[in-house]
């Protein structure tokens, strides 16, 4: 029996490969021959570096970068020698966990991180990028990232604005003039699940800047900024398209990707199936094993799970799902090609007991070992 | 496919019934047509009346008898007309929950009101009788009962001797020229888990006691006058036996009902398989489920899951378990016939809300059809 396992995180409880490690360690317990491949697992968001860092061999990078408040903050980000590729979360750089509550202001907040781990990235010789984008605090439209990059954002005056969305007010020329060089030679895969525009009432200063800090306000001066930086831009780049769904991402990252970087958005587990090289390893499983820190009607939209069913599928491959919890509207997982899943809880417990790692990963041992029981169970054709 | 189910009930939860058909449409909503049969379980404890009167097309009986603490209480039996059967849970006349905390004491509490039962079920027509007897709040050696049915426990002055432990202090003679004449023609089954002796230190005053009551002094004496009453006994009934497995069942009744009424002492579970002729429809099964509220490493000790797990397996059947929650020596329940167990937890949650009837009964019918969805996805002989 050959079981191909790959799990999200459970997070805040299991990374990827401890939670496929312990599921694998509870098939064997039925099979002990099973043959059972682990591999990690992430949608674009956290753990996503993790995870691909694992599936191709690469290492892990720290280096100290400009943090969203301007200060300095250490920043890991995924590199694969052999393919030249580096992989980034925009959160690491920029994200919102990384600024106090008190001091969400999108105003300030500069994606200029995010642009020197690129630097650093393209100096350790990579040119192919893969940059989770999800979690922002910034709403600069990427100008930070683009100025780290060597971009000139200029105002009317010829000095280069200042960092946060605030900057955009004072825009007047872009140029690439002192871009770095070797940008040209590089490919941008941006894991990106949203659909947003970079104006408007659906644009990112809208829809997300509000949990970023921005009163009613900002979000309308925002929004003009961000418009006309999109007009600015469109003059040096007649492609520039701030209507393109996910241009919106990350305060309009995703614009500045797009535009500027030639990067192309992409679902965040397509990006990870294809770099794990998922559908090598389902194509001559018996089984396929999935799951997630919690299944419910959300996870048909795009999630880890969903996508691994996909690929299982295409193969015809029975997929079942293990899960910290599942709720009730978790059924339409089954229709999106979960056969079968199960919440690995074992008995009434708190949430910090059901998510302490030794725990959890008892319990999906003990879980996953039950249900493969059945399968040994039922080994003939069944009267139906 | 024919699914017999047979679940215990969920203690505070749900009933035997509720439970089993809850699991019966979780098949049905992954194979519409299977033949589900839902059985009624208990284990001789609280629910056994319940079950038998369910699986038994019986009838419910309430009367008003003398409580453990000598006021009146109401108490309901079964009654299954056709076959001339009572099933009586001791409990419900001479329970220790009949008692608050505080008035605990077996030198007074009676089993007198167990008689009551018995005699009001043998005017309406009963010679057979299945009693279960847990939860006793008394230590009387079923002396109460016995006076009931008519027999006389009588002091040196030929005078009855008082309720509760304390009247066998005075016992001096046993007869039965008043016992009711139809106890002859009775035939009693007692539900019975433990293999206490009447007296000693594994009796049943030093074994139960405490939990009834009793202290230390009271202990000794108690054993001194069960002991002598178990010898006033034996000389008019040779084959009394205080040493035999179950005599101190439930203070001193199993000993009368093994020495006065030629009672048969069985275990709770056997009776309740045996009187709902689980067996006959377990045979054509093509599978059986089964469960309880809590499924642990105490299961395997005579509990009711493992008593359908045996049937089962006599006749080669797939088992599966749903239990409100399983511990982590529950897996001992694998070895012992259970094939595989589930507990039926879905997310973190509270006690309280976990046990809500409703809740309870949809985490059964998802929980089940997950596993049913594997049964259905793997039809076939798997590559082992």
């Amino acid at each position: 029996m050959k079981v191909v396992i790959a799990i999200d995180s459970f997070k805040g409880s299991l990374t990827s490969l401890e939670a496929g490690n312990s599921a694998a360690a509870g098939v064997r317990r039925v099979f002990p021959d099973a043959e059972c491949i682990v591999r990690p697992l992430a949608d674009g968001g956290e753990g996503t570096v993790d995870a691909l860092v694992a599936a191709c061999e690469g290492k892990k990078i720290e280096i100290s970068v400009t943090g969203p408040l301007g200060e300095p903050v250490l920043c890991q980000y995924g590199l694969i020698e052999k393919t030249k590729t580096a992989i980034i979360e925009m959160s690491g750089a920029a994200g919102i966990t990384l600024v106090p509550a008190s001091k969400r202001n999108p105003l300030f907040t500069t994606t200029y991180g995010v642009g020197e781990v690129i630097r650093d990235a393209i100096e350790k010789g990579c040119s192919h990028f893969i940059i989770g984008i999800g979690g922002s605090a910034t709403n600069d439209g990427g100008a930070g990232m683009l100025q780290a990059l060597g971009f000139s954002l200029l105002d009317k005056n010829g000095t280069p604005i200042r960092s946060g969305a605030l900057g955009l007010k004072d825009l007047a020329s872009i140029n690439d003039k002192n871009a770095l060089p070797k940008l040209k030679d590089c490919t941008f895969r941006i894991a990106c699940d949203v659909t947003n525009p970079l104006c408007g009432e659906k644009g990112c200063s809208a829809v997300f800047g509000p949990q970023k800090g921005a009163n009613k306000p900002m979000i309308q001066e925002m929004d003009q900024w961000l418009a006309r930086y999109a007009a600015l831009a469109a003059e040096k780049y007649p492609a520039a398209d701030p209507s393109y769904p996910g241009a919106g991402a990350a305060g309009g990252l995703g614009f500045a990707f797009l535009t500027f970087l030639h990067g192309k958005l992409e679902s965040g587990i397509q990006i990870v199936l294809d770099e794990t090289r998922l559908a090598d390893y389902v194509k001559d499983a018996d089984l396929v094993i999935t799951g997630e820190g919690r299944l419910d009607g959300q996870t048909v939209f795009g999630k880890a799970p969903i996508g691994v069913a996909k690929t299982a599928k295409q193969y015809c491959k029975p997929v079942l799902a293990f899960s910290g919890c599942v709720t009730s509207d978790a059924s339409a997982c089954n229709a999106a090609g979960i056969d079968a899943f199960f919440p690995i809880l074992r008995t009434v417990t708190s949430l910090e007991e059901a998510m302490a790692p030794h725990q959890a990963m008892k319990n999906m041992e003990d879980s996953v070992e039950q249900v493969f029981r059945v399968i040994q169970t039922f080994p003939c054709h069944f009267p139906l």
